[in-house]
Protein backbone atom coordinates (compact mmCIF):
# COMPACT_ATOMS: atom_id res chain seq x y z
CA UNK A 1 0.00 0.00 0.00
CA UNK A 2 2.96 2.24 0.40
CA UNK A 3 3.95 2.59 -3.11
CA UNK A 4 4.41 6.42 -4.56
CA UNK A 5 1.41 5.79 -7.15
CA UNK A 6 -1.88 6.62 -5.86
CA UNK A 7 -3.93 3.77 -5.46
CA UNK A 8 -6.73 2.56 -7.67
CA UNK A 9 -10.01 2.46 -5.74
CA UNK A 10 -13.18 0.14 -7.04
CA UNK A 11 -16.26 2.07 -5.47
CA UNK A 12 -19.49 -0.18 -5.27
CA UNK A 13 -22.33 -0.64 -3.00
CA UNK A 14 -25.73 -2.15 -2.80
CA UNK A 15 -28.57 0.38 -3.12
CA UNK A 16 -27.35 1.30 -6.40
CA UNK A 17 -26.03 3.88 -8.93
CA UNK A 18 -28.62 6.42 -8.40
CA UNK A 19 -28.51 6.02 -4.09
CA UNK A 20 -26.83 9.43 -2.60
CA UNK A 21 -24.14 6.83 -0.29
CA UNK A 22 -21.95 5.89 -3.14
CA UNK A 23 -21.89 9.38 -3.92
CA UNK A 24 -20.78 10.49 -0.84
CA UNK A 25 -18.51 7.50 -0.74
CA UNK A 26 -17.02 8.64 -4.12
CA UNK A 27 -16.30 11.91 -2.61
CA UNK A 28 -15.02 11.01 0.13
CA UNK A 29 -12.23 8.21 -0.85
CA UNK A 30 -11.49 10.50 -4.15
CA UNK A 31 -8.79 11.98 -2.19
CA UNK A 32 -7.22 9.08 -1.69
CA UNK A 33 -6.15 7.89 -5.39
CA UNK A 34 -7.98 7.28 -8.62
CA UNK A 35 -11.64 6.35 -8.18
CA UNK A 36 -13.46 3.35 -10.51
CA UNK A 37 -17.14 3.11 -9.91
CA UNK A 38 -18.78 -0.19 -10.87
CA UNK A 39 -22.64 -0.69 -9.39
CA UNK A 40 -25.78 -2.30 -9.63
CA UNK A 41 -28.43 -0.65 -11.67
CA UNK A 42 -31.17 -1.14 -9.62
CA UNK A 43 -31.41 -1.41 -5.51
CA UNK A 44 -30.08 -4.66 -3.93
CA UNK A 45 -30.60 -4.72 -0.50
CA UNK A 46 -30.49 -8.08 1.21
CA UNK A 47 -28.45 -9.56 -1.98
CA UNK A 48 -26.11 -11.37 0.58
CA UNK A 49 -23.28 -12.99 -1.29
CA UNK A 50 -25.72 -13.63 -4.21
CA UNK A 51 -24.50 -14.27 -8.11
CA UNK A 52 -25.55 -14.25 -10.89
CA UNK A 53 -25.28 -18.02 -12.63
CA UNK A 54 -28.51 -18.34 -14.46
CA UNK A 55 -28.44 -15.17 -16.09
CA UNK A 56 -26.17 -13.18 -18.59
CA UNK A 57 -25.03 -9.87 -17.06
CA UNK A 58 -24.31 -6.51 -18.62
CA UNK A 59 -21.99 -3.71 -17.89
CA UNK A 60 -23.79 -0.32 -19.25
CA UNK A 61 -22.26 3.32 -19.23
CA UNK A 62 -23.90 6.01 -16.75
CA UNK A 63 -23.97 9.54 -17.15
CA UNK A 64 -24.11 9.83 -13.21
CA UNK A 65 -20.42 10.19 -12.65
CA UNK A 66 -19.34 11.91 -15.92
CA UNK A 67 -15.99 12.87 -14.27
CA UNK A 68 -14.84 9.16 -13.90
CA UNK A 69 -14.41 6.14 -15.70
CA UNK A 70 -18.25 4.47 -14.42
CA UNK A 71 -20.46 1.53 -15.45
CA UNK A 72 -23.31 0.05 -14.06
CA UNK A 73 -23.64 -3.56 -13.36
CA UNK A 74 -27.54 -5.36 -14.18
CA UNK A 75 -26.29 -8.44 -11.41
CA UNK A 76 -25.76 -8.25 -7.78
CA UNK A 77 -23.24 -6.10 -5.60
CA UNK A 78 -20.86 -9.52 -5.86
CA UNK A 79 -21.60 -9.12 -9.79
CA UNK A 80 -20.19 -6.03 -9.94
CA UNK A 81 -16.83 -6.61 -7.95
CA UNK A 82 -16.43 -9.88 -9.92
CA UNK A 83 -16.77 -7.82 -13.78
CA UNK A 84 -15.22 -4.93 -12.13
CA UNK A 85 -12.26 -6.45 -11.64
CA UNK A 86 -12.02 -8.55 -15.12
CA UNK A 87 -13.59 -6.72 -18.01
CA UNK A 88 -13.27 -3.07 -16.35
CA UNK A 89 -10.43 -2.63 -14.95
CA UNK A 90 -8.52 -6.40 -16.14
CA UNK A 91 -6.85 -5.87 -12.71
CA UNK A 92 -7.25 -5.71 -8.90
CA UNK A 93 -8.09 -2.61 -7.56
CA UNK A 94 -5.77 -1.24 -4.77
CA UNK A 95 -8.48 -0.96 -2.90
CA UNK A 96 -11.84 -2.04 -2.73
CA UNK A 97 -14.80 0.47 -1.15
CA UNK A 98 -18.89 -0.61 -0.52
CA UNK A 99 -21.37 1.67 0.34
CA UNK A 100 -21.92 4.57 2.30
CA UNK A 101 -25.37 1.63 2.53
CA UNK A 102 -28.44 3.69 3.74
CA UNK A 103 -29.19 1.17 6.91
CA UNK A 104 -26.88 -0.52 9.83
CA UNK A 105 -24.92 -3.25 8.63
CA UNK A 106 -23.66 -4.47 12.25
CA UNK A 107 -23.40 -7.78 13.86
CA UNK A 108 -24.89 -10.54 11.86
CA UNK A 109 -26.71 -8.52 9.21
CA UNK A 110 -22.94 -8.91 7.52
CA UNK A 111 -24.68 -11.91 6.06
CA UNK A 112 -27.65 -10.53 4.21
CA UNK A 113 -25.70 -7.32 3.52
CA UNK A 114 -24.85 -6.75 -0.49
CA UNK A 115 -22.80 -3.89 1.20
CA UNK A 116 -20.03 -6.06 2.74
CA UNK A 117 -20.70 -8.70 0.81
CA UNK A 118 -19.10 -7.17 -2.07
CA UNK A 119 -16.00 -5.80 0.57
CA UNK A 120 -16.13 -9.88 1.29
CA UNK A 121 -15.92 -10.92 -2.06
CA UNK A 122 -12.95 -8.49 -2.36
CA UNK A 123 -11.53 -10.28 1.20
CA UNK A 124 -11.45 -13.03 -0.86
CA UNK A 125 -9.59 -11.55 -3.72
CA UNK A 126 -7.09 -10.40 -1.49
CA UNK A 127 -7.82 -7.17 -2.09
CA UNK A 128 -7.97 -4.70 1.03
CA UNK A 129 -11.56 -3.99 1.12
CA UNK A 130 -13.89 -2.26 2.60
CA UNK A 131 -17.74 -1.87 3.71
CA UNK A 132 -19.36 1.49 5.24
CA UNK A 133 -22.73 1.59 6.54
CA UNK A 134 -24.51 4.75 8.23
CA UNK A 135 -27.55 3.89 10.62
CA UNK A 136 -30.14 5.87 8.69
CA UNK A 137 -32.44 4.20 6.18
CA UNK A 138 -33.51 7.50 4.82
CA UNK A 139 -32.87 8.02 0.82
CA UNK A 140 -31.90 11.44 1.92
CA UNK A 141 -29.96 10.69 4.73
CA UNK A 142 -26.81 13.16 6.35
CA UNK A 143 -23.60 11.56 5.29
CA UNK A 144 -21.02 14.08 6.47
CA UNK A 145 -20.06 12.10 9.94
CA UNK A 146 -19.80 9.11 7.52
CA UNK A 147 -17.42 11.12 5.13
CA UNK A 148 -15.45 12.10 8.14
CA UNK A 149 -14.92 8.63 8.88
CA UNK A 150 -14.38 7.48 5.59
CA UNK A 151 -11.51 9.62 5.36
CA UNK A 152 -10.26 8.41 9.00
CA UNK A 153 -10.40 5.03 7.60
CA UNK A 154 -8.60 5.36 4.29
CA UNK A 155 -5.27 7.70 6.07
CA UNK A 156 -4.76 4.54 7.69
CA UNK A 157 -5.05 2.51 4.90
CA UNK A 158 -2.18 3.98 3.13
CA UNK A 159 0.28 3.77 5.76
CA UNK A 160 -0.41 0.43 7.60
CA UNK A 161 -0.66 -3.02 5.91
CA UNK A 162 -3.81 -4.60 5.52
CA UNK A 163 -3.85 -8.00 7.14
CA UNK A 164 -4.44 -10.57 4.38
CA UNK A 165 -8.54 -12.27 2.90
CA UNK A 166 -9.89 -9.41 5.31
CA UNK A 167 -12.29 -7.02 5.03
CA UNK A 168 -13.42 -3.97 7.49
CA UNK A 169 -17.00 -3.68 8.40
CA UNK A 170 -17.68 0.07 9.36
CA UNK A 171 -20.72 1.43 10.46
CA UNK A 172 -21.85 5.26 11.46
CA UNK A 173 -23.82 6.08 14.03
CA UNK A 174 -26.84 8.57 12.88
CA UNK A 175 -24.78 11.50 14.62
CA UNK A 176 -23.52 14.88 14.05
CA UNK A 177 -19.74 15.05 13.39
CA UNK A 178 -19.18 16.63 16.82
CA UNK A 179 -20.89 14.16 18.68
CA UNK A 180 -19.52 11.35 17.62
CA UNK A 181 -17.31 9.69 20.29
CA UNK A 182 -14.54 7.93 17.93
CA UNK A 183 -13.83 4.75 16.19
CA UNK A 184 -14.05 1.45 18.21
CA UNK A 185 -12.28 -1.58 16.85
CA UNK A 186 -14.81 -4.07 17.64
CA UNK A 187 -16.13 -8.04 17.32
CA UNK A 188 -19.64 -8.94 15.44
CA UNK A 189 -22.22 -8.89 18.16
CA UNK A 190 -24.44 -12.13 18.92
CA UNK A 191 -27.83 -10.38 17.65
CA UNK A 192 -30.29 -11.59 15.37
CA UNK A 193 -33.42 -11.06 13.67
CA UNK A 194 -36.73 -11.95 14.97
CA UNK A 195 -38.63 -12.58 11.90
CA UNK A 196 -42.10 -11.91 11.28
CA UNK A 197 -44.37 -10.95 7.89
CA UNK A 198 -46.99 -9.11 7.12
CA UNK A 199 -49.65 -11.03 5.54
CA UNK A 200 -51.98 -9.07 3.07
CA UNK A 201 -54.17 -9.72 0.26
CA UNK A 202 -54.60 -8.83 -3.37
CA UNK A 203 -57.04 -7.92 -5.76
CA UNK A 204 -57.89 -11.77 -6.24
CA UNK A 205 -58.18 -12.65 -2.06
CA UNK A 206 -55.41 -14.32 -2.69
CA UNK A 207 -52.35 -13.86 -0.07
CA UNK A 208 -48.75 -12.67 -0.24
CA UNK A 209 -45.95 -11.81 2.40
CA UNK A 210 -43.69 -8.52 3.27
CA UNK A 211 -40.87 -9.63 5.34
CA UNK A 212 -40.15 -7.65 7.66
CA UNK A 213 -38.94 -8.19 11.74
CA UNK A 214 -36.91 -7.00 14.71
CA UNK A 215 -33.59 -6.64 15.22
CA UNK A 216 -32.99 -8.64 18.79
CA UNK A 217 -29.74 -6.17 20.16
CA UNK A 218 -29.32 -8.64 23.18
CA UNK A 219 -25.69 -9.24 22.77
CA UNK A 220 -24.34 -5.94 24.47
CA UNK A 221 -21.02 -6.23 25.50
CA UNK A 222 -18.38 -3.08 25.60
CA UNK A 223 -16.24 -5.28 22.60
CA UNK A 224 -19.19 -5.41 20.34
CA UNK A 225 -20.47 -3.16 17.31
CA UNK A 226 -23.48 -2.97 18.64
CA UNK A 227 -22.14 -1.62 21.75
CA UNK A 228 -20.29 0.48 19.92
CA UNK A 229 -22.85 2.18 18.12
CA UNK A 230 -25.31 2.57 21.19
CA UNK A 231 -22.79 4.45 22.71
CA UNK A 232 -21.88 6.97 19.86
CA UNK A 233 -18.70 5.67 18.43
CA UNK A 234 -18.10 4.79 14.79
CA UNK A 235 -17.16 0.52 14.89
CA UNK A 236 -14.91 -1.04 12.62
CA UNK A 237 -15.43 -5.12 12.72
CA UNK A 238 -12.52 -6.98 10.58
CA UNK A 239 -14.43 -9.32 8.75
CA UNK A 240 -13.50 -13.08 7.56
CA UNK A 241 -14.82 -15.72 5.60
CA UNK A 242 -14.06 -19.04 7.18
CA UNK A 243 -16.91 -19.96 8.42
CA UNK A 244 -15.84 -23.40 10.27
CA UNK A 245 -16.88 -23.80 14.04
CA UNK A 246 -13.65 -24.96 14.52
CA UNK A 247 -15.21 -24.97 18.34
CA UNK A 248 -17.68 -27.43 17.57
CA UNK A 249 -14.85 -29.97 15.42
CA UNK A 250 -14.25 -32.29 18.61
CA UNK A 251 -17.73 -32.40 18.98
CA UNK A 252 -18.93 -33.79 16.16
CA UNK A 253 -16.31 -35.99 16.14
CA UNK A 254 -17.75 -37.64 19.34
CA UNK A 255 -20.40 -38.65 16.81
CA UNK A 256 -18.29 -41.62 15.61
CA UNK A 257 -19.06 -42.00 11.83
CA UNK B 1 -33.26 -33.87 20.40
CA UNK B 2 -33.74 -36.96 22.87
CA UNK B 3 -37.81 -36.56 23.04
CA UNK B 4 -40.44 -39.88 22.44
CA UNK B 5 -42.07 -37.56 19.97
CA UNK B 6 -40.90 -37.56 16.00
CA UNK B 7 -39.58 -35.00 15.18
CA UNK B 8 -40.16 -32.00 13.13
CA UNK B 9 -38.49 -31.65 9.99
CA UNK B 10 -38.24 -28.79 7.58
CA UNK B 11 -36.95 -29.46 4.08
CA UNK B 12 -35.39 -26.84 1.45
CA UNK B 13 -32.75 -25.87 -1.22
CA UNK B 14 -31.77 -23.79 -3.52
CA UNK B 15 -32.39 -26.14 -6.63
CA UNK B 16 -35.95 -25.52 -6.50
CA UNK B 17 -38.97 -28.12 -5.59
CA UNK B 18 -38.25 -29.76 -9.67
CA UNK B 19 -34.97 -31.01 -8.43
CA UNK B 20 -33.82 -34.69 -8.38
CA UNK B 21 -32.14 -33.70 -5.21
CA UNK B 22 -34.92 -32.20 -3.24
CA UNK B 23 -36.83 -35.78 -3.76
CA UNK B 24 -33.54 -37.59 -2.64
CA UNK B 25 -33.35 -35.93 0.55
CA UNK B 26 -37.25 -35.84 1.23
CA UNK B 27 -36.44 -39.63 1.30
CA UNK B 28 -34.03 -39.72 2.67
CA UNK B 29 -34.93 -37.96 6.36
CA UNK B 30 -38.72 -39.37 6.04
CA UNK B 31 -37.70 -42.07 8.46
CA UNK B 32 -36.04 -40.06 11.02
CA UNK B 33 -39.45 -37.69 11.45
CA UNK B 34 -42.74 -35.64 10.14
CA UNK B 35 -41.24 -34.06 6.74
CA UNK B 36 -42.78 -30.29 5.83
CA UNK B 37 -41.32 -28.93 2.42
CA UNK B 38 -40.96 -25.57 1.61
CA UNK B 39 -38.69 -24.87 -1.05
CA UNK B 40 -37.84 -22.04 -3.81
CA UNK B 41 -40.37 -22.54 -7.21
CA UNK B 42 -37.49 -22.13 -9.43
CA UNK B 43 -33.50 -22.96 -9.46
CA UNK B 44 -31.73 -20.12 -7.17
CA UNK B 45 -28.28 -21.35 -6.87
CA UNK B 46 -25.71 -18.83 -6.21
CA UNK B 47 -28.33 -17.08 -4.03
CA UNK B 48 -26.05 -16.88 -1.27
CA UNK B 49 -28.19 -15.47 2.06
CA UNK B 50 -30.57 -13.14 -0.06
CA UNK B 51 -33.48 -12.42 1.07
CA UNK B 52 -36.24 -10.56 -0.86
CA UNK B 53 -36.79 -6.67 0.74
CA UNK B 54 -37.83 -4.97 -2.08
CA UNK B 55 -40.49 -7.46 -3.63
CA UNK B 56 -43.65 -9.47 -1.96
CA UNK B 57 -43.23 -13.30 -1.50
CA UNK B 58 -45.76 -15.66 -1.84
CA UNK B 59 -46.46 -19.47 -0.81
CA UNK B 60 -47.91 -21.54 -3.65
CA UNK B 61 -49.63 -25.08 -3.43
CA UNK B 62 -47.53 -28.27 -5.10
CA UNK B 63 -48.40 -30.99 -6.51
CA UNK B 64 -45.08 -32.75 -6.39
CA UNK B 65 -45.31 -33.73 -2.74
CA UNK B 66 -48.94 -34.99 -2.50
CA UNK B 67 -48.28 -37.29 0.53
CA UNK B 68 -46.47 -34.52 2.66
CA UNK B 69 -47.22 -30.47 3.42
CA UNK B 70 -45.37 -29.05 1.10
CA UNK B 71 -45.22 -25.48 -0.38
CA UNK B 72 -43.01 -23.46 -3.31
CA UNK B 73 -41.78 -20.22 -2.25
CA UNK B 74 -41.38 -17.54 -5.02
CA UNK B 75 -38.43 -16.77 -3.03
CA UNK B 76 -34.71 -17.83 -2.27
CA UNK B 77 -33.45 -20.36 -0.10
CA UNK B 78 -33.58 -18.29 2.85
CA UNK B 79 -36.68 -16.66 2.40
CA UNK B 80 -38.31 -20.38 2.36
CA UNK B 81 -36.44 -20.94 5.75
CA UNK B 82 -37.98 -17.57 7.32
CA UNK B 83 -41.92 -18.33 5.63
CA UNK B 84 -41.67 -21.88 6.06
CA UNK B 85 -41.22 -21.07 10.14
CA UNK B 86 -43.39 -18.02 10.11
CA UNK B 87 -46.35 -18.93 8.09
CA UNK B 88 -46.69 -22.50 7.20
CA UNK B 89 -45.03 -24.29 11.06
CA UNK B 90 -46.13 -21.36 12.80
CA UNK B 91 -43.10 -22.71 15.18
CA UNK B 92 -39.33 -23.67 14.54
CA UNK B 93 -38.59 -27.10 13.54
CA UNK B 94 -36.57 -29.54 15.66
CA UNK B 95 -34.31 -30.20 12.47
CA UNK B 96 -33.86 -28.02 9.48
CA UNK B 97 -32.75 -29.79 6.06
CA UNK B 98 -31.26 -28.08 2.97
CA UNK B 99 -30.95 -30.11 -0.40
CA UNK B 100 -29.62 -32.29 -1.82
CA UNK B 101 -27.41 -29.57 -4.20
CA UNK B 102 -26.59 -30.55 -7.48
CA UNK B 103 -22.88 -29.60 -7.06
CA UNK B 104 -20.01 -29.03 -4.51
CA UNK B 105 -20.23 -26.81 -1.57
CA UNK B 106 -16.98 -27.33 -0.04
CA UNK B 107 -14.75 -24.34 1.06
CA UNK B 108 -15.88 -20.69 0.04
CA UNK B 109 -18.36 -22.09 -1.77
CA UNK B 110 -20.33 -21.66 1.89
CA UNK B 111 -20.49 -17.93 1.19
CA UNK B 112 -22.36 -18.50 -2.58
CA UNK B 113 -24.64 -21.28 -1.90
CA UNK B 114 -28.24 -21.14 -0.86
CA UNK B 115 -28.16 -24.48 -0.19
CA UNK B 116 -25.61 -23.66 2.98
CA UNK B 117 -27.60 -20.00 3.58
CA UNK B 118 -30.38 -22.17 4.71
CA UNK B 119 -28.69 -24.09 7.25
CA UNK B 120 -26.70 -20.77 8.01
CA UNK B 121 -29.70 -19.42 8.24
CA UNK B 122 -31.06 -22.21 10.37
CA UNK B 123 -28.23 -21.83 12.54
CA UNK B 124 -28.61 -18.30 12.91
CA UNK B 125 -32.59 -19.69 14.64
CA UNK B 126 -30.85 -21.83 16.79
CA UNK B 127 -32.48 -24.94 14.79
CA UNK B 128 -29.96 -28.08 13.88
CA UNK B 129 -29.50 -27.49 10.65
CA UNK B 130 -28.10 -29.46 7.96
CA UNK B 131 -26.90 -28.88 3.87
CA UNK B 132 -26.00 -31.35 1.81
CA UNK B 133 -24.50 -31.49 -1.56
CA UNK B 134 -22.94 -33.95 -3.85
CA UNK B 135 -20.13 -33.50 -6.14
CA UNK B 136 -22.29 -33.71 -9.39
CA UNK B 137 -24.07 -30.91 -11.38
CA UNK B 138 -25.81 -33.58 -13.93
CA UNK B 139 -29.81 -33.12 -13.09
CA UNK B 140 -29.76 -36.73 -13.00
CA UNK B 141 -27.52 -37.18 -10.91
CA UNK B 142 -27.20 -40.30 -8.67
CA UNK B 143 -27.95 -39.70 -5.42
CA UNK B 144 -27.96 -43.11 -3.61
CA UNK B 145 -24.48 -42.19 -2.01
CA UNK B 146 -25.99 -39.15 -0.92
CA UNK B 147 -29.09 -40.69 0.80
CA UNK B 148 -26.46 -42.87 2.35
CA UNK B 149 -25.13 -40.28 4.15
CA UNK B 150 -28.41 -38.27 5.17
CA UNK B 151 -29.22 -41.26 7.28
CA UNK B 152 -25.63 -41.10 8.44
CA UNK B 153 -26.32 -37.78 9.72
CA UNK B 154 -29.26 -38.05 10.42
CA UNK B 155 -28.78 -41.30 12.89
CA UNK B 156 -26.61 -39.47 14.83
CA UNK B 157 -28.69 -36.24 14.71
CA UNK B 158 -31.57 -38.07 16.99
CA UNK B 159 -28.80 -39.38 19.51
CA UNK B 160 -26.38 -36.45 20.05
CA UNK B 161 -26.87 -32.58 21.37
CA UNK B 162 -26.21 -30.33 18.81
CA UNK B 163 -23.57 -27.54 18.88
CA UNK B 164 -25.76 -23.70 19.49
CA UNK B 165 -25.90 -21.27 16.79
CA UNK B 166 -24.00 -24.45 14.24
CA UNK B 167 -24.91 -26.09 11.15
CA UNK B 168 -23.06 -28.88 8.97
CA UNK B 169 -21.71 -28.27 5.78
CA UNK B 170 -22.65 -31.80 4.30
CA UNK B 171 -20.72 -32.77 1.05
CA UNK B 172 -20.87 -36.09 -0.94
CA UNK B 173 -18.12 -37.16 -3.50
CA UNK B 174 -19.22 -38.45 -6.41
CA UNK B 175 -18.85 -42.75 -6.20
CA UNK B 176 -20.99 -45.52 -5.19
CA UNK B 177 -21.36 -46.12 -2.02
CA UNK B 178 -19.45 -49.25 -1.48
CA UNK B 179 -16.63 -46.74 -3.12
CA UNK B 180 -16.93 -43.91 0.01
CA UNK B 181 -14.11 -43.72 2.39
CA UNK B 182 -15.90 -42.75 5.26
CA UNK B 183 -17.16 -39.51 6.72
CA UNK B 184 -14.75 -36.92 8.03
CA UNK B 185 -14.99 -33.97 10.14
CA UNK B 186 -12.82 -30.79 8.48
CA UNK B 187 -12.62 -26.93 8.54
CA UNK B 188 -13.26 -24.78 5.38
CA UNK B 189 -10.63 -24.92 2.81
CA UNK B 190 -8.99 -22.18 2.09
CA UNK B 191 -10.10 -22.25 -1.70
CA UNK B 192 -11.33 -19.72 -3.92
CA UNK B 193 -12.81 -18.90 -7.49
CA UNK B 194 -10.30 -17.62 -10.05
CA UNK B 195 -12.90 -15.54 -12.17
CA UNK B 196 -13.65 -14.96 -15.63
CA UNK B 197 -16.60 -14.08 -18.05
CA UNK B 198 -17.36 -15.00 -21.48
CA UNK B 199 -17.98 -12.04 -23.18
CA UNK B 200 -20.61 -12.64 -26.11
CA UNK B 201 -22.63 -10.16 -28.26
CA UNK B 202 -26.50 -10.30 -28.86
CA UNK B 203 -27.90 -9.35 -31.98
CA UNK B 204 -27.96 -5.78 -31.85
CA UNK B 205 -23.78 -6.18 -31.15
CA UNK B 206 -24.01 -5.02 -27.45
CA UNK B 207 -21.72 -7.20 -25.49
CA UNK B 208 -22.87 -9.69 -22.25
CA UNK B 209 -21.30 -11.58 -20.11
CA UNK B 210 -21.44 -15.26 -18.60
CA UNK B 211 -19.77 -15.74 -14.81
CA UNK B 212 -17.49 -18.59 -15.30
CA UNK B 213 -14.55 -19.16 -13.12
CA UNK B 214 -12.19 -22.09 -12.03
CA UNK B 215 -11.83 -23.38 -8.61
CA UNK B 216 -8.44 -23.33 -6.96
CA UNK B 217 -8.24 -26.22 -4.89
CA UNK B 218 -4.79 -25.81 -3.71
CA UNK B 219 -5.50 -25.51 0.08
CA UNK B 220 -5.17 -29.45 0.79
CA UNK B 221 -4.33 -29.65 4.03
CA UNK B 222 -5.30 -32.94 5.47
CA UNK B 223 -7.50 -31.63 7.87
CA UNK B 224 -9.77 -29.80 5.10
CA UNK B 225 -12.91 -30.61 3.15
CA UNK B 226 -11.18 -30.55 -0.05
CA UNK B 227 -9.08 -33.00 1.02
CA UNK B 228 -11.47 -35.39 2.47
CA UNK B 229 -13.40 -34.85 -0.97
CA UNK B 230 -10.67 -35.45 -3.07
CA UNK B 231 -9.73 -38.66 -1.47
CA UNK B 232 -13.20 -40.13 -1.53
CA UNK B 233 -14.53 -39.36 1.90
CA UNK B 234 -18.10 -37.15 3.10
CA UNK B 235 -16.80 -33.94 4.09
CA UNK B 236 -18.99 -32.49 7.79
CA UNK B 237 -18.03 -28.70 7.80
CA UNK B 238 -19.86 -27.36 11.18
CA UNK B 239 -19.90 -24.08 10.36
CA UNK B 240 -21.13 -20.79 12.15
CA UNK B 241 -22.00 -17.22 11.22
CA UNK B 242 -19.42 -14.95 13.45
CA UNK B 243 -17.18 -13.55 11.09
CA UNK B 244 -15.41 -11.64 12.93
CA UNK B 245 -11.39 -11.66 12.50
CA UNK B 246 -10.15 -11.88 15.60
CA UNK B 247 -6.69 -11.95 14.74
CA UNK B 248 -6.46 -8.75 13.50
CA UNK B 249 -8.16 -7.33 15.87
CA UNK B 250 -5.07 -5.98 17.52
CA UNK B 251 -3.59 -5.26 14.30
CA UNK B 252 -6.80 -2.56 13.34
CA UNK B 253 -6.25 -1.60 16.87
CA UNK B 254 -2.47 -0.46 15.83
CA UNK B 255 -4.18 2.04 13.30
CA UNK B 256 -4.52 4.06 16.36
CA UNK B 257 -7.90 5.41 15.43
Amino acid sequence: MMSDERPLILVTNDDGIQSKGIRSLVNAVAPFGDVVIVAPDKPQSGMGHAITVNDVLRLNDTRLFPEYTAYTCTGTPVDSVKLGISEVLHRKPDILVSGINHGENSASNVLYSGTMSAAVEGAMENIPSVGFSLLDFDADADFSSSEWAVAEVMKRFLKHDFPKHTCLNVNIPQLPVNEVKGVKVCRQAKAYWEDSFDKRHDQFGKPYYWLKGEFNRSDRSEDTDIWALDHGYVSIVPTQFDMTAYHAISEINAWEF
